[in-house]
């Protein structure tokens, strides 16, 4: 079925907590190359019909994402996104 | 700076009311051709050297996703999957 | 005005890996003595009349929480709750 | 065990588009007299010795909540909160 990914993420002059947290726990499992973790939000919308990439951008402004606070990108899913890359 | 991106989002299987909650609140909107909405996260973790997928799916594994409930993917960022997208 | 609040958790025997990152980073914050942290929602219903609470429970089951891996209670809001806690 | 909790809310002046999709979703389960929805997390910090308030909200304002744009309070959890309210 068609899909429309939305990723949210704060913007990046807004601290983010708990991407913080995962940043300080990994010295513990042996990691010290990473600079920065963010966690945002994906959001996955599956239409019935055609994916509607203004329609997405429309609902993601009124319910997803907080346009004050975060930052939205909208686009249509390719099957080969993350193939192979699955755990 | 390279960065490795991980997307978390619950098993098909499992149930996810927040999904739920904004397809419901879709017809206020005028919205009809939208079959489901599904909400995971997505992780960037920016690298101080070259990007490690390996590292990032360990990271994922212990710290980002719970692998009974949830799946993940990761893959290195590639700099025009949002360009042009982003509101 | 009245108000409701929906505590939801991920039930005790499944793993939550954003509170184990927070529990793993509290050493390089000096913090030894805790045992765990744990992660979930908390969601404050307003009604515009009097607070309901089968009500309530009926949302919180259907867009709130996924009874298969989470835990929720629902109360009703007392003003003393978190009185003097506030930071 | 000792446990403190940490509730975290988006400040009252900052939108939040989550609890807005589960507000707007509630008129098709008949609900019509809930004003709003706001969600927010719920932190439980688990102490090997006593609880300790302090520590918890230094934890809190690090590794918890973005101080900016979220309020939060912590309390010890005392055992009747949720007595008889759990589904």
């Amino acid at each position: 079925m068609p899909r429309v990914v939305v990723d949210v993420m704060l913007k990046p002059e807004i601290l983010d907590p708990q991407g913080q947290a995962v940043a300080n726990a990994l010295p513990r499992l042996g990691v010290s190359d990473v600079a920065s973790v963010r966690i945002g939000r994906r959001i996955e919308i599956e239409f019935a019909g055609e994916p509607d990439l203004d329609r997405a951008r429309e609902i993601a402004d009124k319910l997803l994402a907080n346009p004050v606070i975060e930052d939205f990108a909208v686009r249509v899913d390719t099957s080969d996104e993350t193939a192979g890359a699955h755990s």
